[in-house]
C-alpha cells in the first residue's frame, strides 16, 4: 500500500487547533490545543517510565473513558517530579481549557514536555488559554510549534484513505527510546472507528513504530501517544486504515529520527530470520542503540565489527554467525562467518548518505523487525551539555 | 582496609613480562608477554557476548586446567569473526610462544584486542615472539603498553598484603559495558591461592568491580580479566587478600573509567537502600550509562529530571518516589517527591570537578551497589566515527 502524503497538512473534518506563547519560552508557542466538534472515541499509550509526570498519572485515568474531545499541551515544563501541586495544576489546565472551549474537564487530555522538577507557571497557562477558543485553525504545523522542545521544525502529516483524513501531529528529538520517551504523538481522524477496535489498532502499530524508535535509550518520563477519531467521515475499510496508520507512523518515526538532537541521517535496522519475534526486537533495538555503530554512522566508516559486537551482546537471543548474513544498504558485507568481498570505498560513498540500513538475516526462522535510530554527533553532547541553562 | 599502592608498580616474586612491535602498529609496541617461572594456580572470567573473538574460545578451553604460566596478548587486531583461520592462529600463537618460553601451549592463554573480522598476520606474530624471553622484566607498564589501543596512557598497579604482591595490568577505553567489554586485566600474585578458591575469588571480585563498569553500553567480544597465583610468597590471610584484591579493582576499574575514550571524568553511582541486590545494581548500571547523564556530567549542569529518568526506566526495580533521596556528591537535591533546597551555584561548581558521584538512597530494603562510568564528550564522538580508517 502506497501512502501518499497532503503537500500542505491539515486536520481531519472537525478537528481543529491552535498554538500560542503563554510566556514559559521567550517568543515561541508553548502552549497549544487541539479540539474536536465532535465526541471522539480515543485511545493513549503512554510512557511506562516509573517516574512518570503528573499529566500521564492523569491522563491514565481519563483515558479509561475511550473519549476525549481535546488536548492541551504546553512545551517548556514537563511537570514531572512536582508531587501532589503538579498534578493539582493538570486538573486546573483541564479545568481552564474546558470553561474556555466549553467542555468537560474529563474530556481534555493533557500533555507537558520540558524540564523536569520544575512546577507550572499555572497562571500564565490559565491567562493563555482564554480566547484561545477563536484562534483555533485546520493547520497542524501550526500547533505542532506549541510543543516543540529542541526539534528544530514542527511536525505534522496528512493522508487521505477513502473518504477519511488521518493526521500526525509529533514532536520529540532526545530522551526517546523504545516504550516512548519524551515524544508526544497525537493522531487524528474523522473515521468512525469504535473505541475497543482503536484501541487495539493504537497499540499494535505504536509497537511496531514508536516503540521502536530509540535516539539515546534514554526512556522519557513523559511520553504520550494518542489518537481521537470523531466519526464525523463515517466507517471505513478498517484494515485499509490501519494499513495507512501503520504507513503514516512509521513515517512520523521516521521524521523523529532525522529530527533528533544532533542527528544527521536516519539509522534503520531490518533483522529477518529471526527465530522468534522478540529476538528479532532485540537484535534490531541493539543496532540502533549502540552509541558504536551510532558514531560510525555519523563516520561513514563501515565497521563490521561493531554490527557482530551489538548483535552478539544480545545475551538471550539465538544467533549463529555462521548463518549470519549483513548487509549495509543491501551491499553484502559479512556471511558464512567471514567478511564478504565488496569495494569498501564505494560502501563508504553509500554509507555517507542518508539513511544507513543495517540489514541482517539470522536464518534461524521465520520473525523480522525493524528499528529506528540516528547517528551520534557532536550535536547531541551540545545540546545536552547545557539543556537545563539554556 | 587502606591500600597503599607501590609508587612505581612491580610484578610479584616470579613474574616478569615485556611488549615489543611487531609490525601491527606503526612503532609503538602491539605484543606483550607476561611470564611465571613457576605453575601458577590460574582463574579467568570472559565476554559473554555471543560473537566471541577466537582466543575467548579457546581460552575457555585451556582455562579449565585452572593452571597457567605465560599471557601472550596482542593490540590493533583482535582476532573476533575471523572463523577457522581465526583459532588456528591462536594455537599457533601460543605454540610459538610455548617454544620461545619452554613451556606447555596449554600453559599459555592468548588475548588479542583491536580491529575485529581481519585476520592476525601470524608471521609476525611468530618474528615478533622470538628472543622474547630475554626482553622480560618487572615492570608492568612495559608491558601495559603493548595492549593499549585508544588508551591514552599505560594502566598498571601493585600493592603488598602482607608477604604477598599483588600486580594489576589493564587495558580499556572503549567497547566497554557490564560483563567485561573490551578491557584486558591481567591479575598476578605471588601468594598462595588455591585454584577453586582462586576462581571464586576472582568472579565475585570482577562482579563486583569491572561488571559494574560501563563507558558505553556495548560489550566486546574479547573481554578478558585472567588471575595468575605463583604461591613464591606463601600462604596469606586469605580474607585480607581478598579485601586487597577487591579495593585494587575497584581502584583499576576507576582507572579505566577516567581512561575511556573521551572522558574528562569518572561517573560513579552509589545506590543504597534498594529491596534486593539485582534492583540495586540494575539503577546503579542506568545511572551511568544514560547518555543524558554522561551529557549533564560533562556539561557539569544539575539535572535532576535526568536522574529521576534513569531510576524511572528501571521498569521492573522496585521505586517509591516519594521515599527516594538524591544527592550528588553528598548534597541533597531531591527528597519527599519533590526538588530540596540547595545551592545551584555551588553544586554546579562541584559538578565541574571530578568525579561526579550520584547517591540514591530508596529506603526501600538493605542492598547496596555502586556502578562506574565516565562522561559523554566530543573526544567519544571523534574517536569512533573513524576508529577503523585510523
Amino acid at each position: 500500500m502506497k501512502i501518499k502524503l497532503h503537500e500542505v497538512p491539515r486536520m481531519p473534518s472537525g478537528f481543529s487547533c491552535g498554538s500560542k506563547n503563554c510566556g514559559m519560552k521567550k517568543i515561541e508557542p508553548d502552549l497549544s490545543v487541539f479540539y474536536s466538534e465532535k465526541d471522539c472515541q480515543a485511545a493513549a499509550v503512554f510512557t511506562r517510565n516509573q517516574v512518570p509526570g503528573a499529566p500521564i498519572i492523569y491522563g491514565r485515568e481519563i483515558i479509561e473513558n475511550g473519549q476525549l474531545r481535546a488536548i492541551v499541551a504546553n512545551s517548556k515544563i514537563s511537570n514531572v517530579g512536582t508531587g501532589e501541586q503538579g498534578l493539582v495544576n493538570v486538573k486546573k489546565t483541564a479545568d481552564f481549557a474546558a470553561k474556555e472551549l466549553g467542555l468537560r474537564p474529563q474530556d481534555i487530555l493533557v500533555s507537558s514536555t520540558g524540564i523536569i522538577a520544575k512546577q507550572l507557571p499555572i497562571d500564565k497557562i490559565e491567562k493563555g488559554l482564554k480566547g484561545f477558543a477563536k484562534q483555533l485553525r485546520v493547520d497542524p504545523l501550526i500547533a505542532a510549534k506549541g510543543i516543540m522542545t529542541t526539534d528544530t521544525h514542527p511536525k505534522a502529516i496528512s493522508t487521505s484513505i477513502d473518504s477519511a483524513t488521518l493526521s500526525i501531529v509529533a514532536k520529540g528529538s532526545g530522551m526517546i527510546s523504545p516504550n516512548m520517551a519524551t515524544m508526544l504523538v497525537f493522531i487524528f481522524t474523522d473515521a468512525d472507528i469504535e473505541k475497543s477496535q482503536l484501541k487495539l489498532m493504537l497499540e499494535k502499530t505504536v509497537n511496531e513504530t514508536f516503540n521502536m524508535l530509540s535516539i539515546d535509550t534514554d526512556m522519557s518520563t513523559s511520553d504520550t501517544c494518542v489518537m481521537m477519531a470523531n466519526g464525523m467521515a463515517g466507517k471505513i475499510d478498517l484494515e485499509k486504515f490501519e494499513q495507512g496508520l501503520f504507513h503514516c507512523c512509521e513515517l512520523m518515526t521516521e521524521i523523529l529520527a532525522r529530527d533528533a538532537e544532533g542527528a544527521t541521517k536516519l539509522v534503520r535496522s531490518e533483522i529477518k530470520g529471526a527465530k522468534n519475534e522478540n529476538d528479532a526486537k532485540t537484535f534490531a533495538k541493539a543496532l540502533v542503540e549502540s552509541p558504536l555503530i551510532k558514531t560510525m554512522a555519523f563516520g561513514a566508516d563501515p565497521n563490521i565489527g561493531r554490527i557482530l559486537m551489538a548483535l552478539g551482546k544480545c545475551l538471550d537471543c539465538n544467533l549463529d554467525l555462521q548463518r549470519v548474513k549483513l548487509a549495509i544498504n543491501q551491499i553484502e558485507i559479512f556471511a558464512a562467518g567471514q567478511k564478504a568481498n565488496y569495494d569498501e570505498e564505494n560502501l563508504r560513498q553509500i554509507i555517507s548518505g542518508d539513511p544507513l540500513v543495517l540489514q541482517v538475516d539470522l536464518a534461524l526462522g521465520h520473525a523480522s523487525a525493524k528499528a529506528y535510530g540516528c547517528d551520534l554527533t557532536h550535536g547531541y553532547i551540545d545540546e545536552n551539555a547545557a539543556y537545563y541553562s539554556s
